[in-house]
């Protein structure tokens, strides 16, 4: 069975920044994508917030098994119709996995119903994620912990209901530990918050993070 | 310590249903408050739908360590800025239990993430309540069962996240069944849903329904 | 991917009891192998009480991936040595389904830690299960409740630890509840409990049975 | 109410270590006992390995809301019958806490069904514990993080069953982590671990310690 996956990104970073724009030619949802579509299994195709309907219309919804959400300068940018439309698929059955700083999107405060919010640090630190719940799919494969050269740091406090299993925990050398790998139910579907992916910090060179986002 | 309750009610039902009206001489939410201040150890005072702010000003929920709410058929008359500003108290620490068909709540919903549907029938039917977990504080002292005698029928699938326990299961002769008393957390605050309390079904004479309500 | 599945029976009801030798000219084990193997992807073997080593060698275990534990009348007779050994193919990943009255089975105590006991009474009943987590894997295209003719009751309080998530709930005529699926992950190993199959009672008949046991 | 409290410990390296003797002259068991009963609310008396049924007689348990397990070199010493006896009354209601190396008590493993597991370096490391459910009553009144300057490090990944909640995450200098405040429920009782308490490192000075254990 082939999953059907859409990786949505704001694109505004890659037309604003010169860096992000270097690093990702063709947007950070585009290199997502690529990815995706490389590790088998899948076919990705990408939506951005500029498209109609940000690219999110009630029939491509319903031919979608997972949407990957990219966030992070453009929130309050996207539409509440959107949103709620996004969550009825959801609770229907359709996967939510959300990137990075999608912890603050709309869409993930209106399916966890708390602020979500976290401690941060933009510094290029090294994360180093360990693996909690050895059984959890999204895990298999992996080894006991990897790395990550140049992050963001997002540490706890995190502001999410309980998740169903802690599957990943992140260590940063500044002395902050992080939940980062948290499955949540809504109804018939499944929310995944992964946080990698800061945008001047190419994380897809290490191998370990196109294996998590191709794992449902 | 004193717990400082306040009992929401919308105050519908008891203006245009002379039934209720004559069953509730002080509203539905007075009766539970006195319940609440019979029960020792608890403040309780009521505020409606009908209220400036719908009874519920910053200032009074800053107050306030538990809230009840009781609503059914005004959901939509409940302000979008007072939904988020309860909301904003229970992620900050305050209790909330959700009575009845409050299910439907906006606050409910809003809390969840998840449409919050069920099935359901209203036949005056019996309804035995099992207690599935013996240490929950909410169920100290209480019966492995115990019934009420007319009762709406509220069943499965009930589309709300998996709890951090089940504490109850109801049962009906009609063949259903339902996950009756379900604890969420919410940041700092516990989000308590516990479905009897029909209108013109006085729940109340069952001693163990205000022992439940007294518990947080 | 070919799930390697082994059937364990007691095969002690097959010997003494003529109802359940007609029933079942291949045991129990044997019919619900039988069962599996036809729903396909499966590859189900048996093993016995009786059989050297209980039919659990270190060598068989290390290339099983789920199994089945059939157990009513002689749980006692179980070898503790066996009971670790299991205990450690699960930790280590493998599944373990348990039938009917393996809730006090050794290995099923030894992985919960808690007592397993539950109310019970035999008389044949109807039995309707209710899936109360539609998007489980084990729960996977069936409808929102279907019924078992003639059942043992099984009742509340169960005491087993909470559940990753209730999947199935039961009702039973005489006022009962249960939760009937419960999934428990024991390091790498899930452990699910499935109460229906009392020996005189063949619940074969129903499709949806052998459809939950061939999921995992 | 005053909580009944017994902290048993094992009472080797005091008897064994000249370090550990001097630091302790009451024993780790009596400094714990006396830390909470300066906490106030708490009446908590001791028992050792080497009492008479290690001072876990039937009648003591049956009069305990709370014991606390201080083990690391003779987990092999305690007798089985005991560790039933221990098991049977935290299934019937009475709490249990598990310092430091009690992971690998006998209890513990009963309990959770798992090897429980943990990766280790002992070299007197700074530990920062964050708070990572804030409304659970064992994390009242303390801060975001606090640290302990001499630990031995217990990192993951960690093999226990998903606790109901994880209410501290540990992190040390090394790239290390830990889900070091753990509850589980098992039949009517709470077990928690908590791993500070490294015998050589007094971990008392820090006042945030005996307010965890004071808790329950």
């Amino acid at each position: 069975m082939i999953i059907k996956a859409v990786v949505w990104g704001e694109n505004v970073h890659e037309q604003t920044n010169q860096i992000v724009a270097d690093l990702y030619p063709d947007g950070m949802h585009g290199e997502i994508a690529a990815a995706l579509n490389a590790a088998g299994g899948i076919t990705a195709t990408t939506a951005t917030l500029r498209d109609p309907e940000h690219g999110l219309s009630e029939d491509r919804l319903a031919d979608t098994d997972v949407l990957l959400w990219w966030g992070h300068a453009a929130h309050g940018d996207v539409s509440d119709e959107i949103v709620e439309r996004v969550a009825d698929h959801v609770n229907a059955g359709m996967g939510l996995i959300l990137l990075h700083s999608a912890h603050f999107a709309k869409i993930f405060k209106r399916l966890m119903g708390t602020p979500c919010n976290l401690t941060w640090r933009e510094a290029g630190e090294r994360e180093r994620l360990w693996v909690t719940s050895r059984n959890h799919p999204i895990a298999a494969g992996l080894p006991d912990h990897f790395e990550l050269e140049h992050e963001e740091m997002y540490g706890e406090p995190f502001g999410v209901p309980e998740p169903l299993e802690t599957v990943f925990l992140s260590w940063f050398p500044g002395g902050e530990v992080f939940r980062s790998g948290l499955p949540h139910k809504r109804g018939a579907g499944t929310v995944f918050y992964f946080p990698p992916g800061h945008e001047p910090y190419p994380t897809s060179p290490d191998a370990n993070v196109p294996r998590v986002l191709a794992t449902p």
